[in-house]
C-alpha cells in the first residue's frame, strides 16, 4: 500500500506554473464586540479576489491542537506534521539565524545560578540583561571552541538564554534534558537514552563541566542549563518531494530557517511588507514556488492587541494588488495558525484559506473572514493537503492510476 | 486496533431493501461564462429530488488528486484506492473486455520497428491501421500459444496498441517494464524485481523472442514492447465485506470489468441509457445492489464540448423518473471523476452526490449543481465512505459496540 505523501510524490511533474502561498502569521482571531480581527478590518483586495476563488478553513494540525510555528508551518509546506518532528533546540538556533546541518546537535539553554554545593538556587540567572549575556556568551566562546573534537559554540538569546550549538560526526539527540526544571536541586548532566548515545553525553557533560568551570566568577550567570537537544529531522526536499524549485521571503529568522528545512532558497529581502513583495516580484521568474510570511499579524495577537492585529492586517490588503500583478498561477492566503487577540497566544482555532487560480468554480462569498471562507466549497480541511491543491491547480500532478 | 474496513464488515447485515448507484462519469464540471456543465444543463428531475435528498461534495479520492477510472470506481465501490492499486495492463484488458482470472498476468505492449541490430527505431510502429493491427495479431496468435507451459494471447488495441495475457500458475506481476520508452536504445526484455520472479520473466522474454522472430517479415511492426504487467489485485468481494448481492449495467468494457473485479454480476445491456435502464428494471429483484454507468458526461467533457456535455447531462436526466419508478430504498446519484470542458480531461475537482431514501433531514438546495450540493449537510468527504452510507440508509448495518 502507498501512501498519500509517496502517491504525490510519484504524480508530482515540474512545469512552469507559478505557485505563491502567502502566509499571514496567526490571522485567525476571536470576536470582540462581535468581530473577529479579520471581520473587523477593511479588507477591500481581499474581499474583491475571495469570490473569485474558492474558500475553506484549515486545522493546522487537527481539531483542538494548537501548534507552534514548526508543525504549523510543516503543514503548510505540504509535510506531515506528525511524522516529522522539530525539536525544541532546533527550533530556538533556527530563530536566531544558525544555519544548521546534519552534523549538528543544538539544545536550548538557560543560564543559571548554583551555589557552592551544586545546587540550583535560579534557574534564570535573575534574568540578567540580554547584553550581560552577549557579553559572557562572547568570553566563554573563547575559553571553550572544542570538546572532544567536537566543535561548540554558545549563542545569546534574551535574558538568561542561550542556544548551544555542537557539531561534529555522529552526534545524536536521544539525550535526557539536563535541566532539573526547579530550583533547589543539583544540576546534573545529561544521559544517553541509548548506549550508542553515550559518546554524545560525555561530549554534552564534558562541555557543562568546563563552562561551569568557566563562569565561576559570572555569578549570577554561573551555569548552564540544556534541554531539548534535538537535530534537523531527515526530512526530503520540496523539489524531490513535488518538483518544485520553491523559495522562502520572510523577514523573521525562525521562518527563514523552517523554509530552508525542506530545501527552499532564502531570499534576502528588508525589513516591510513591501520589501518582502519586492523581493517576490525580482526573483518571480527564478522559481515555481514562492513561500512569502507576514509577521506582524501573530505580533500584535500576542501582544493581545486587537487593533494592531487589525491595522496589520489592512497593511496586508494593501499590498496584495502588487502580488496579484504578477499573475500567478495559483495564490493561496492562508495563516499558519490562529493567534487571538483575545488569548494573546497562538489557538487551535481554524483558519480561513482563498484558492486563486483560472481552474475552479469560484464560492461567491462576500470576504475573506472566519465565518464567511466557512461557507466555501473547500470544506475543513487540514494544511497539510494545501500544497496538492495548489500542484492541481497549477496542473503539476499527473493523474493517479489508469 | 480494527480499521475502517473490518468494522464496517463486521456491522453487515444482508435485508432486502435495494439500493441503486447512479455514476455519471464524469460529472463535475468548470464554469463556461460563469456555469458550470451542470448549471447550464436543464435537469428538472434532478432539481426535483435533490431537495428530497441529502447531498454534498466527495473527493473521488483526496483534495488535489485526479484520478482514473480505476482507483476512482475502486473508491466509489467501497474500495480504499490507496490500498487496492489495478496496474496499467489489467486497466487495458479490462478495456478491450478480456475476463481476467487469478492466473492471469496482463501487460499492456506497443507493435514498434526495430533495425537490424535490435535499436528500437519506432516505439509505435509508424502508428499502424487497427485493421493492420487486428491481421497481425491473429497471425501471431497461431504461431506462438504457449511459452514453457504458460498460454499466451495476443489482443489488439487501436492502431498499434496490443495487450498481452500470460495466462498460468505462479505467474507474477513484480516484473520491470520491457520498453525503454524511448527510440534509439535496444529493445531489452523484462527482469524480475524479485528473485521469485525470475520464471515469469523468462517465460515474458521468451515469449517475445518468438513473437519476433514471428514478426520479421512484418516491417514496420517487427516487434513488441511490454510494460505495466500486473495481474488483478488480490480483493474481497462486495458480498463479502458488505453482504450485498451486487449487479453492474455499464455500456463500456472497462467498467463491466472493474464491477466483476468486486465481484458484481454483470448484466447483458444495450448502447443507450434507455436500454440501461431498462436492463435495471428487468433485474431488479434479482439483486439489492446497482450500479449502473453513464459515459457519454465524460467522453464529450474529454472531447472539451461543454454543449454536448450539457446534453448528455439532460438525457440522463430524462432517465432519472424511471429509475425512481422501481422505488429503490436508498439512490445515490454521483460522479466517479469531474471531466470539465474546460480541461478536456479529468480533474481533481469534487463531484456533487446526492442520497435519496427514506431516513433523512433533507437538505432543501435548490438544484443538483456543484456550487448547490456543496451546501448540503454532507459536506465534503471522500468517495470511498459512500457505500458505508448507503448501507446504513439502507437499515443495513448493525449498531457499533453496545
Amino acid at each position: 500500500m502507498m501512501t498519500k505523501e509517496e502517491i504525490l510524490q510519484s504524480l508530482a511533474i515540474q512545469t512552469d506554473s507559478k505557485l505563491i502561498l502567502v502566509v499571514i502569521d496567526g490571522i485567525g482571531g476571536l470576536p470582540v464586540r462581535g468581530k473577529t480581527e479579520l471581520e473587523a478590518a477593511k479588507t477591500p483586495n481581499l474581499d474583491r479576489l475571495a469570490p473569485q476563488s474558492i474558500c475553506g478553513l484549515i486545522d493546522p494540525i487537527s481539531y483542538g491542537i494548537t501548534p507552534g510555528s514548526g508543525p504549523s508551518h510543516l503543514a503548510l509546506f505540504g509535510y506531515d506534521p506528525f511524522r516529522y518532528e522539530i525539536g525544541r533546540g532546533v527550533m530556538e538556533a533556527l530563530g536566531i539565524g544558525l544555519k544548521l546541518t546534519e552534523e549538528d546537535l543544538t539544545a536550548r539553554g538557560n543560564f543559571a545560578t548554583v551555589d557552592e554545593n551544586g545546587i540550583i538556587v535560579d534557574r534564570r540567572a535573575g534574568r540578567i540583561p540580554t547584553e550581560r549575556n552577549r557579553e559572557i556568551c562572547r568570553f566563554l566562546q573563547k575559553e571553550v571552541r572544542e570538546v572532544n573534537g567536537v566543535e561548540v559554540s554558545v549563542h545569546p538569546g534574551k535574558e538568561h538564554r542561550v542556544v548551544l550549538l555542537f557539531r561534529g560526526k555522529g552526534l545524536r539527540d536521544d539525550l535526557t534534558d539536563a535541566d532539573p526544571q526547579k530550583d533547589g536541586q543539583k544540576a546534573k548532566g545529561t544521559e544517553g537514552l541509548h548506549p550508542e548515545a553515550q559518546r554524545t553525553a560525555d561530549v554534552v557533560n564534558e562541555y557543562l563541566r568546563r563552562a561551569t568551570e568557566t563562569l565561576k566568577s559570572f555569578h549570577p550567570a554561573n551555569t548552564i542549563l540544556l534541554r531539548g537537544f534535538s537535530k534537523i529531522p531527515d526530512i526530503p526536499s520540496m523539489s524531490e518531494r513535488f518538483k518544485l524549485k520553491p523559495a522562502a521571503i520572510a523577514t523573521y529568522p525562525m521562518y527563514r530557517g523552517l523554509a530552508r528545512l525542506v530545501g527552499m532558497d532564502i531570499l534576502e529581502t528588508g525589513e516591510t511588507l513591501r520589501e518582502e513583495v519586492e523581493t517576490l516580484k525580482n526573483h518571480f521568474d527564478q522559481y515555481d514556488f514562492f513561500y512569502i510570511h507576514f509577521k506582524k499579524t501573530d505580533s500584535s495577537g500576542e501582544d493581545g492587541d486587537f487593533k494592531k492585529k487589525v491595522k496589520a492586517i489592512e497593511e496586508i490588503d494593501r499590498v496584495l494588488p502588487s502580488i496579484l500583478r504578477l499573475k500567478p498561477d495559483v495564490l493561496v492566503v492562508t495563516g499558519d495558525h490562529s493567534t487571538p487577540a483575545v488569548l494573546k497566544s497562538h489557538s487551535w482555532h481554524p483558519n480561513p484559506i482563498l484558492l486563486h487560480s483560472r481552474y475552479l468554480r469560484p464560492d461567491r462569498i462576500r470576504r475573506f473572514t472566519e465565518r464567511q471562507c466557512q461557507k466555501g466549497q473547500l470544506g475543513r480541511f487540514p494544511a497539510v493537503d494545501i500544497v496538492a491543491l495548489m500542484l492541481a491547480n497549477g496542473l503539476k500532478l499527473k493523474k493517479f492510476g489508469a
